[in-house]
């Protein structure tokens, strides 16, 4: 979390799933509409805001990816790379709303050029961080999907308990 | 939301809703799990902390269930009583985590009998806002449903975009 005083720059919500699919591309007159799919792991909502720089990345990533959120089968809480499970990043706008009157607002986001990048770099680390623990724990079956930025994003999820958990940094 | 320099009561954290269904109590060698589930409407996931009372819930139902954060058939931003749509209502402690390490902490929730008692009153006012809106509007088939306080909350969602907002009081 954020030191006391500082704004946050990126807030992030973390749920866990058994099943989990999202839709990446609507359909079309002429295509069926596109969803990609995880089976067991962790949703990761992501917004950024205004000052948010490609610094803050490395730092998200490895500590969203190596909290002890997931339930093993035994029980235990570990981590989603010690899942070892998969996981879902989902593009989310609305996490940096501010009520006004009976509104949203969101002008605290980031701006849409900026957003999209640090998205990519965001989803991009998440998939190095994953492959390298599923390497070395003997190439489990896991995957990052993700959602397209500034899409609808069409989800269904399937839970044990989402365990919703709200990170900001 | 709070004002500045006020910990926050309460955080709740909402997602609409095509279909939402919830276990409310486990299977067991006698009977079979049962769930509770709504239709079109809004997730409202709600967690208290410290400090929080009853006065803090009139303010708090009102504004969850007047802001316009649901999409109404003809696109336009509505509020769930007006749209009208039901409410699934589940507690959430697992929100007022804050890492500490690769662990989280929930120091800052509410003891649980206060959060079972606010939760009981917070599900009431919902109910209540909801008739009223509903009779006004006609009768319209909307329902309040919720979670059982304590219970692992076995979630199954499914949406046409969470639009997910987090909203502290």
């Amino acid at each position: 979390m954020t030191d006391k005083g500082s704004a946050p720059v990126a807030r992030t919500l973390l749920q866990q799933c058994l099943q989990a699919r999202l839709q990446v591309k609507p359909a079309d007159d002429v295509t069926e509409a596109q969803f990609v799919q995880i089976d067991r792991g962790t949703l990761i909502y992501i917004c950024f805001f205004k000052g948010a720089t490609d610094d803050i990345l490395p730092k998200m990533v490895s500590t969203l990816l190596n909290l002890r959120l997931s339930e093993s089968d035994s029980g235990k809480m570990v981590s989603v790379l010690e899942l070892p499970g998969s996981l879902l990043i989902v593009p989310q706008a609305t996490l940096g709303g501010k009520c006004k009157g009976r509104a949203m607002q969101y002008h605290n986001n980031i701006s849409k050029e900026d957003g999209l990048r640090l998205y990519g770099s965001f989803v991009a680390l998440c998939e190095k961080e994953l492959t390298a623990a599923a390497s070395a724990g003997g190439g489990a079956q896991v995957a990052v999907k993700h959602g397209t930025y500034g899409n609808r994003q069409v989800l269904k999820l399937d839970t044990n308990g989402p365990y919703t958990h709200l990170m900001e940094f």
